[in-house]
């Protein structure tokens, strides 16, 4: 794969997956009865958690949201329109979980990538791919003070991982960036729209829970 | 503005703020029945956590509290007399919210700050103020198990920002150091005493949670 | 002392205390029914968190379980053989807990001698060395929803910061790595066994909670 190109297309997709991430924490701190302040807070959380972790334990800080003001300024619009029309985008609840499979699925791609770009091996580089797609909903739950979603049965990490997987090993391919986005990133989003259409659940542990 | 001057007297005042914070954080696990230790925990976590999180955020580590023991001993200190003395403390309450306010509008301060010092842009700099100011407080109500106060209506994050904005905007003119801490820590701690006096409240959204 | 030698045997033991604290995290996973990425992610979380956050902390990033992918298979292992046996794993509680002090005084050695490789003082060396041992499990149950059980009564946090006083103040000897590990780890796994047998708390705050 050639370098790394974080073309004008590839911040505008990141982007729009920080925004549909950042709309879905921001109607979780409505719910939760949150004043404004907790609304934009769960929606930057939710939208950049997950490459603030990534880039924390990468070590590749500032992250580069804090080096874009474009990346604070999407959650605060997101933020903002949830505080006001929360009760007509919570009706398009279904839209927002399809669209954020398409989220998952980008921050996947760009989770991994930049691992790699940072001299991770292709273990720890899956590992932070899946991070940057989970971590900002685990945040979101966790300053919602609830367990996080994602471990409450929803098939939601898995497809998460096995994206940064195939990503990770097509990165050793001659394919381009954008094939490897795009096969990685859908398999993902596939998995994960075909989980949510069929109901799928990961497995619970069975017997007893031993006290 | 010239350089940042950390002298005796900033140093001072930022061990005091540290100190305010680590009290209200070792007043709350009193009130939750932790143990000692839990008392420690909670006093260093508030006075030292918003340093931390920007500390690492911005790749300024190790932070400056592990690398100068007095920002250790503070919580320390704080935390014992909050475990000894916490009824008497505690009867203080309304004493421990106006110092915590000038503990706030100092931290907003030194965050943007040493933000603008590391490079980073004006937005996410006076955001890193913020989250100097009220990030300590975020994990204290986080370790304690309840969703954190700042969520909840009460005016406080909004200050802290609006402080940091005034730091940051202040930062470009030939004002000295401390006459820039003095007018944005001013600005934050005012309107910070203001709301508490006239109980202003966020706002909440409106209309129904949408499920 | 002699610089540190990650020699194999050192990295079998840290494996063999990453091993014992996954599967502590992965037994309360399966006990929340939680599904079975919860469990591998706290059993994740507990083995290796407390590293990760020592290292975010004193700027070792990208930490060293993202640099060797033993390190990452040693929870997943933990995770599947909970998930699977956890009722025999259940019943053999009372050993886990005896194997966790074992790791507990492995960790506050590597992690108090880490953080003086990276420059940091004695008392923050010693800090660091007690979040290596406590932080893994802090997370853990911060993202199980339970107040830390670090916090609540049980001596653990006490042994492992004095184990790591102990290592801080022998590194300066002439002592070899391995005695002062035997020493300063053999102390704090020594509290803590006796801390378990003789049902030792730490002490709570008296008095009224004053509200």
């Amino acid at each position: 794969m050639a370098t790394t190109d974080p073309s004008t297309t590839q911040i505008v997709l990141d982007l729009a997956g920080i925004f549909v991430f950042a709309i879905s924490g921001a109607l979780v701190a409505v719910r939760k009865g949150l004043d404004v302040f907790g609304v934009l807070v769960l929606a930057g959380t939710t939208g950049l958690g997950g490459g603030f972790l990534r880039d924390v334990l990468i070590g590749a800080t500032p992250p580069a949201a804090l080096q874009d003001w474009r990346y604070l300024m999407v959650p605060v619009l997101a933020g903002v329109l949830a505080f006001v029309y929360h009760p007509a985008i919570g009706r398009m609840e279904r839209s927002v979980t399809v669209l954020d499979a398409f989220g998952l699925g980008l921050f996947c791609v760009t989770g991994s990538l930049k691992a790699l770009d940072y001299g991770l091996g292709v273990a720890p580089a899956a590992l932070m791919g899946m991070v940057t797609g989970i971590g900002g909903g685990m945040l979101r739950d966790l300053l919602a003070g609830r367990v996080p979603a994602v471990f409450r049965g929803e098939l939601y990490a898995t497809p998460a991982l096995a994206g940064s997987i195939v990503v990770v090993a097509l990165s050793h391919t001659d394919l381009s960036y954008w094939t490897i986005a795009l096969i990685g990133g859908g398999f993902c989003t596939t998995w994960r729209l075909v989980a949510i259409w069929r109901h799928w659940q990961a497995p619970v542990p069975t017997g007893p829970a031993s006290v």
